[in-house]
């Protein structure tokens, strides 16, 4: 930290490949630098000139005379290995690589980051890029970068992986006068990454929220510890692009980085308390929202308008969050009938009318602060014939102010709100120009704060217990290379963690098939039980439903021969047969291995069409019982599970919980599963089974991850 | 129509209630008419006053001496029947009613609007409002309301049944410099209604565009008649709020108005070959697009960046439309090797890389102009080091114009852009701020000529075919009053109609049942019979997979024994016997009747959890094929449908068709039909089954309605 001090908060900064030619990053960047009004000393270093715009030029870092604390780097991309070790030689410890040449352009140039990083290694230095625009500091002027106008002085910091968006959102900024304490290009993150930065910027009093443009991130364990650490007292924002799968592939080609899918990265940002927005202009939004006013401590938002129209747009939008506005209690709505025209709604919205005047928002907003069942308010003002919307915007202030519940007003129309709009802004208030954006930003506010409330009650714990039935068979599988296990296996690991499953055996003859049949009782299920044979059903491999012995000697009969019909020489175990079970719901639990996440772990409908409903939540190993919790509740179907659907009783979630805990502990337990399925996990009441289910094992040695 | 244009095209007006008092609607109007240059006769009217601004005043408009054209009238409403005789004596065929009072304030008002509309027949009137704030028609620079600035010229009509968001969005055009031809605030509608603006404006050529901000129809038919003739010449685009149930509530106590269903208005909007947007501001997005590019052919879309974030946000967006960038034909990719960098993108989006100069956007773009695999062009750029955007932005015009592929170019970024977005601007091109609302409009734009295309093809016709079993038994049963069928009834509709149901009978003994079973063949289901127990399974009558005779036996015992447990007095007429047959996919078609809309039809994902995952899609009697077709098309799970899932083969979607078709002949005869349900339609290849079915009859006289 005390390196990227330095590297941010120089006193002297040297600039290799400064240049006369105008037309190069390097003279843009020294411009930049001197233009900004940076108050400390620049050494311009460029073997080529001596002088430039009024500054000695020296021929080399190491013919510095004095002491210099970073190096700004804008040459071809080759020579920067030796100029590290100058660097060293030098005691410079801190680098800014804008070069570009590193891993985006292909093999040679992930070699040469390679290069870089050892180099910086030897020489203990830290440094950012290659393959960045720079960074801004404007607490001491330093606009040290090529492409900014200098950036207005803010309470924000802002981190961009985009070199492009970062000087479209910068430029943009300008416009809109919004400010920024630091502004950093992060380039490829050969050295300095998401996880350096957000634990930097996030201890600087100068930041007071993080807003970060992401494509994807190097290292998912550094980023949690990070943002875990941040995220209970300054927001931290990231607009993540790569939602598609043609936008995975696109910033994948296009970063060069190790990219995961995008789901995961919604897990995680959820996991840390953080909080994602869709696009970067809700960035800007959000920044407003949670900077400027509290944060909701509830979802039980209201809105007061002058207008039903854009009233009616906001209740819509409530919609989009499932769930409605706050019912008002009869207290407030009696209060409100005193101060209100009799012909008000009478209903949130709270529509008090086209005529409304200054002092009517008054008497309603200060009954709305004081309701305790409301926990935000959005506030909507048109122009209406004898609206006044400058002493309304006074009022808003007014009655706002010193409050704890969030005020979000929206000023819908143009020219005649234009003074009360400034107002506004001048006195720290957000302004919303519609009904949908207020309320998108209140209920991203509160899930900001939700999710962070789950980070404090959270308690993540790594619970290893390689269980030596499991060890042994898995080591057997592993050195055979069977490694994707029969059902039957599956099951039997399953069981061991206290995962249940329906009652199911390998039946070798048809006696034993009745005698299973017999002692687990019908109906029941049969299938081939065959390594070569994976889809089973395809097969014509699976009998349901069958209800007695002469069914039984049936199924086994046609199940061998269709099994070798499928494959000649398919290896034959036996004939599976299991209790059929009838549950209420069919679900999935799931995981699988990814190279930067590690393993994950999936939660949802199950069946037939999981794919195609996708109703499914994600997190990460290790889970913690609020985690369990969240990733159920998290799904459609929950609100089937917990208050049952037609015929279908209500399901005890704490059962699913326990489930949930015990795959995980499982998985804790096995870095090497690869693959994990259980589909579908059926439940009834408290009562479920694990009906079928898969395990594919890896060869590689893979260590626990926490992402904690 | 003549009435109309003397409506919006007065030569001479009377302003019964101008006033001097300042504070007064009355002198608002008429200051706002004749500040704004309005070049005909103007007749304020008042009892009291005798002049006001230089103008003579008149006690009535009887008095006045001259023809007049128009009145608009802002006095109490309960003068207002008065006044409408005084129209009539005086040969004012024309109003525009202001004043508040009716409906929306409670059945009093109510009451007055429908004496209103008595008033206006006898005297031959066509008025506007009430409760409305007038309108505005710049042709004649006639600002005939309260509210409003003058607005400027285009060629855009708007119409907005909120008041409050007239006032706002024809504020913030002004601010935007957005013009219009006609602005109408349409009130209560209780003459003038969306159907006659939209047949009126429609045929103006003045009108390339007509926008609307509704709330609610109160005629369905004439609305649509007109919107039928109008969209395949010029684009109608409707905000309509009221999405959520919440939001409808409040739109219906809001107005007052009989409301329908918020998808009955999506698909009645999609019917008549209109375009729905999610909020005002697309409105004028949309206007952007539609009037200022050619429409898309096809919805194979090219996007071109010098950036790769913003390149990945686009691709990003085209997820939400359920498809992905066009596929470039390896001839345009050998095209483009010739003339960008070997580091470009090689992929959709094209990314040219950040040093692109003019020049590089002209060689692509014309390359993308020409391919033929391509429909549209989003073009992004953003202010890099070497970006030139002003010198770009004339490439821009250059290369688009006079093509017949859309072109929307995105520039993101502020103070470095404002040239270039200014000079796009006076060229007629829209500028989009982000990728994500490019990637909207012109998804939009192509929806709109996709429905409009549909629209042409359509032949929908009305074929009544009351086949006289069904006659028979609908006439008997509601003499009955028995008006809920049992599932037997429904199924032998259903077959007169040739919708196809699976094997039913019903069977009075054990005997009965053990004959039928045999007959249909094993398994079967077995149900009780009886027109007292509708939620059979929560009876515990409903059992699956009997498999033979003994457990035929066993079920008819059960059936019976549970039934009268469930309801000691249940008059049963049997139990049935049915084959239960094995689909691939639980489909569901239904109906039902809307005040509004009348008799509509629903078809989506059947079984136990239609309301759930709410895959439905909606459309109104008589149904086209097309719109069948459509219908289907437009659910989730018409791609398994038509491709297959897992070891589900496809289904034949004319077998579908046919099902659809047949229901929606059923339904035509039928406008007593109050409720259909056809849940599940079990489906498998070419082959169909009605599984399950209700229909609910309605005692009241219906006519064929027809939404054409």
């Amino acid at each position: 930290m005390y390196l990227l001090d330095k590297l941010f908060n120089p006193r002297s900064i040297a600039i290799v490949g400064a240049t006369d030619k105008k037309e190069k990053v390097g003279y843009a960047i020294f411009k930049n630098i001197i233009d900004g009004g940076f108050k400390g000393k620049v050494y311009p270093v460029n073997k080529r000139i001596k002088e430039l715009e009024g500054y000695k030029v020296f021929p080399s870092v190491l013919e510095i005379p004095d002491q210099v604390d970073l190096a700004i780097i804008a040459i071809p991309i080759i020579y920067i290995p030796e100029i590290f070790d100058q660097l060293g030689q030098k005691g410079i410890k801190t680098a800014v690589v804008i070069s570009a040449g590193g891993r985006e352009s292909g093999e040679k140039g992930r070699k040469i980051e390679e290069t870089l990083k050892e180099k910086a290694k030897q020489n203990g230095i830290r440094f950012l890029g290659p393959n960045c625009l720079g960074f801004a500091n404007t607490l001491i002027d330093l606009n040290a970068n090529f492409g900014l106008d200098k950036p207005l002085k803010g309470k924000t910091a802002f981190i961009s992986q985009s070199g492009a968006l970062f000087t479209a959102i910068m430029d943009w900024a300008l416009q809109e006068r919004i400010g920024f304490s630091y502004a950093v290009s992060i380039g490829n993150m050969a050295d300095i990454d998401f996880g350096d930065l957000i634990e930097y910027l996030g201890k600087k009093d100068e930041v007071e929220t993080i807003l970060i443009y992401m494509e994807s991130l190097t290292e998912a364990e550094k980023f949690t510890i990070a943002s875990r650490t941040i995220t209970p007292k300054k927001p931290i924002i990231i607009a993540k692009s790569g939602k598609s799968e043609i936008g995975q592939k696109a910033a994948i080609s296009h970063t060069g980085a190790i990219g995961g899918k995008d789901f995961l990265y919604s897990a995680l940002i959820k996991r840390v308390g953080a909080l994602r927005v869709d696009n970067v202009l809700q960035l800007f939004d959000m920044t407003d929202a949670l900077s400027r006013e509290p944060v909701p401590k509830g979802n039980r938002f209201v809105v007061i308008t002058n207008a039903g129209g854009p009233g009616v747009m906001a209740a819509d939008q409530f919609d989009k969050w499932d769930t409605q506005p706050a019912e008002l209690s009869e207290k407030t709505m009696e209060k409100l009938n005193k101060v209100l025209p009799p012909v008000w709604s009478h209903n949130n919205p709270v529509d008090i009318i086209g005529d409304a005047p200054p002092e009517r928002y008054r008497e309603a907003l200060r009954i709305l602060f004081d309701a305790p069942e409301v926990d935000g308010i959005i506030c909507i003002l048109t122009p209406q014939f004898m609206t006044k919307p400058f002493e309304s915007a006074q009022v808003f202030y007014e009655v706002s102010k010193d409050k704890k519940k969030p005020f979000y007003p929206v000023l819908l129309g143009g020219e005649k709100l234009q003074k009360a709009r400034r107002y506004l802004e001048e006195h720290n208030i957000p302004v919303f120009e519609t009904p949908e954006e207020a309320v998108d930003s209140m209920f991203m506010a509160w899930k900001y704060k939700y999710h962070t409330g789950l980070l404090s009650r959270d308690n993540i714990v790594l619970y290893v217990d390689r269980k030596i039935e499991v060890e042994n068979l898995f080591s057997d599988k592993k050195r055979d290379k069977q490694l994707l296990l029969t059902e039957l296996d599956v099951k039997n690991v399953l069981k061991v963690y206290s995962i249940p499953v329906n009652p199911t055996f390998n039946a070798k003859t048809k006696e034993d098939a009745i005698k299973i049949a017999n002692e687990i009782g019908y109906p029941v299920v049969m299938k081939i039980n065959s390594p070569d044979i994976l889809h089973k059903s395809d097969a014509g491999c699976v009998f349901l439903n069958i209800q007695n012995r002469s069914e039984v000697e049936k199924a086994f009969e046609i199940i061998i021969q269709n099994a070798l019909k499928y494959k000649k020489d398919a290896k034959i175990n036996g004939v599976i047969v299991e209790k059929q079970v009838e549950g209420d719901f069919e679900l999935i639990i799931g995981s699988s291995y990814d190279r930067l996440f590690r393993q994950y772990i999936m939660f949802g409908t199950g069946g037939t069409f999981v794919e195609f409903y996708k109703d499914v939540s994600f997190d990460f190993i290790p889970l913690s019982e609020i985690s369990a919790i969240e990733m159920i509740s998290s799904t459609k179907i929950y609100k089937l599970l917990k208050n049952g659907f037609r015929n279908k009783k209500p399901v005890e979630i704490k059962t699913l919980v326990n489930i949930l805990m015990n795959v995980s502990v499982l998985l804790q337990s096995f870095p090497e599963i690869e693959e994990l399925d259980i589909n579908p996990l059926v439940i009834k009441g408290n009562q479920a089974w694990a009906v079928d289910g898969r395990i594919k094992l890896s060869l590689e040695k893979r260590k626990n991850t926490i992402l904690v």
